[in-house]
């Protein structure tokens, strides 16, 4: 490897899906922490809480009662950020050059959805084997594609993905009248990662605009395929397999990588290895492999430092309303952010440098992926039991 | 105002110094806050500590002796990010295509400097006068104006802040030997944002690449001043001045306003009224003007919500090395980034929606900076006496 070098000295790398820098200084883990330490995270959840508002049978804020579900249960938030119907917004018409440059809005509206993993209160992916994800899978993947355009280039895919599912009515949700741009699966997981409920669940942010990162991302991926008349994460899958070292797992249809422009101390990018455009083109096997890596990288998480590890994840995939050439650039991924560094109490902190100057980040990606390929086996807590 | 219906619907606002649209959900607040407490701060702080690395006399980490400072001190951080002298790095010549391609790095060295405000231990910005804060800035000019190269278009203007303010031993740095692209003067404080000693102090990171986010202001404002053949800033502070919604707080030579595009709750900007392209810029009265704003921000911030108020903060300016082109398109600014939300304990968290997607804010800038205009007067902390 004659890359060893920046296993020492400090350096960028560039993260070629968002065209951004960030600097790694491998050497810096050294130094002593005198700041805060997180809580760790207490496991004396009840399965059942009849306080929580995502257990089953029970009464939400808004007075909506929650069915007796079996896997998986979707609703609309009742906080959403965007709402479907709101007062209009027009801009002034450009009299005053300068505002219309300088204070720029426009409406965003949308849906905003939460979605159980689990009736059980007190489990998180970690706890659940992958045929008790798959369930999780195919309710995004039912989601997702009810909520296509009807011109959509996956309408066909999404179809027959739709039709080889079994319905599930509690996680079913009819999409709104108008058309939406992108749909947002992500999941908060531990109160460091700003989540309320340990209920494991996550949301799905549906808008009528198209975000700043998947937007990024596209204009990059588009750029790598106008230049090399290849997939930008085609090309990266292969020559992760190939190297080797930054691979955690892997199986047929995944590949799990702390990827070379990691940000977060154990990053994790899941990449599928065919073309793979959106949650829609998986076929029944690839759900389970899927649900298999998902699996894979939150109980390793949890191994790691023998705690419920708190991240940050989504998914990445084809707009719900786009173009056929959208479409074909779209290669499906899910991102994991999680914010330990060192032990169940101490993070990394994304602060001044980061905000102002650039994200630093303190092990190597290489470190990292040797540790999480080095905590595979048996969730710890099933060991202590 | 047209635009108060802005105060009630989803939109997204333009960052036309990044490039970058985030999401407003005004209404958002309203939802119940069940997850992570921050701790409330306590102010039960020692002037002097004997164990802290930062107070007079002390002995830091790796040996050295802090001298008994009046008022600010700077040291090269123990534990830098970066350094001056490494192993070098050169990326193999581009035998594999992809790989230079997706796994791009190069080497960054520099040096980083802390920097204490005051000897002791239980004070911050918001406790000091704005005659106790003038000798730091008066230092960051002296740190700052050392270390431009020799070319610099500002050297003059150096030559001359320098002579004008009094010398300071235990605040001065000598440059290192090779000329540094890029100086970082960025504060953490408090424990939610990674601060890990409350003891006052500033961190000043230079380094030999311009980091991302000065990088991509200085692109945009560059963009601006072609297009429209004047200051990105000095359009934005007086649009802002006139407007008046937005203004916090003001004197001769500063505006403190809540951006348009604030991400965080409470986050501010403090922009020079005139063209000054860096600190070296600034007169002996401004000087003192900036030492008025920045008492003024932490002052309200610690009003707020009567607590030591968490931020990450910084300054942007000209780079250490650039040219004449680069010296003239920047315009001197400092951004605050808190994280609190809605009490001294309840902080917004720019997790799973922010990373995956872009930034959401739940309160409007023009909320904000209405609630910061209110709380201005003493420091609570003086009438609790
Ligand atoms: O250098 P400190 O104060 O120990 O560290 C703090 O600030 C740094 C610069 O923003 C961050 O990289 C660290 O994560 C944070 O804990
Ligand atoms: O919607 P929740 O879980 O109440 O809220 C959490 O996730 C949101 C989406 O990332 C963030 O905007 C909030 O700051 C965070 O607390």
């Amino acid at each position: 490897m004659p890359d060893q070098v920046l296993d020492d000295i400090s350096h960028r790398r560039f993260n070629p899906l968002t065209g951004a820098w960030l600097l790694v200084s491998p050497h810096r883990t050294k130094r002593p922490w005198q700041g805060q330490q997180e809580a760790p995270s207490k496991n004396v959840l009840p399965e059942y809480d009849p306080k929580c508002y995502l257990c089953p049978g029970n009464q939400r804020a808004q007075g909506d009662s929650n069915p007796q579900y079996d896997n998986t249960f979707a609703f609309v938030n009742d906080y959403s950020a965007v709402k479907e119907q709101q007062q209009e917004y027009k801009p002034e018409a450009a009299k005053d050059d300068v505002a219309s440059l300088l204070l720029q809005a426009q409406p965003v509206t949308g849906r905003c959805y939460v979605l159980t993993f689990s009736p059980k209160h007190d489990i998180t992916l970690a706890d659940m084997t992958a045929a008790e994800i798959l369930p999780v899978i195919q309710t995004w993947t039912r989601i997702y594609g009810s909520h296509l355009a009807p011109s959509h280039p996956l309408k066909a895919q999404a179809e027959k993905a739709l039709a080889s599912i079994p319905a599930n009515p509690d996680g079913e949700v009819d999409p709104p009248k108008d058309q939406l741009r992108y749909m947002q699966i992500f999941e908060n997981k531990g109160a460091a990662m700003g989540c309320s409920n340990p209920h494991p669940h996550c949301q799905v942010w549906t808008t009528s605009a198209l975000p700043e990162e998947p937007g990024k991302e596209l204009a990059q991926m588009t750029k790598y395929r106008t230049e090399n008349g290849r997939h930008l994460l085609q090309d990266y899958a292969k020559l992760e397999a190939d190297k080797g070292e930054r691979v955690v797992w892997q199986n047929a249809g995944f590949l799990v990588v702390c990827p070379w422009w990691a940000v977060w101390p154990f990053e994790v990018l899941v990449i599928a290895k065919r073309h793979v455009r959106a949650l829609v083109d998986l076929t029944d096997e690839e759900r389970l492999q899927f649900a298999e890596a998902v699996q894979e990288v939150t109980r390793r998480y949890d191994n790691l430092f023998e705690t419920n590890f708190p991240y940050s994840s989504g998914i990445h995939q084809a707009p719900l309303d786009c173009t056929e050439e959208e479409a074909e650039t779209s290669w499906f991924h899910m991102h994991f952010y999680p914010p330990l560094l060192r032990s169940a109490t101490v993070r990394k902190f994304l602060v001044g440098y980061e905000l102002l100057a650039e994200p630093q980040r303190d092990i190597t990606p290489e470190q990292a992926a040797a540790r999480l390929r080095d905590c595979g086996g048996q969730l710890y807590r099933k060991l202590l039991k």
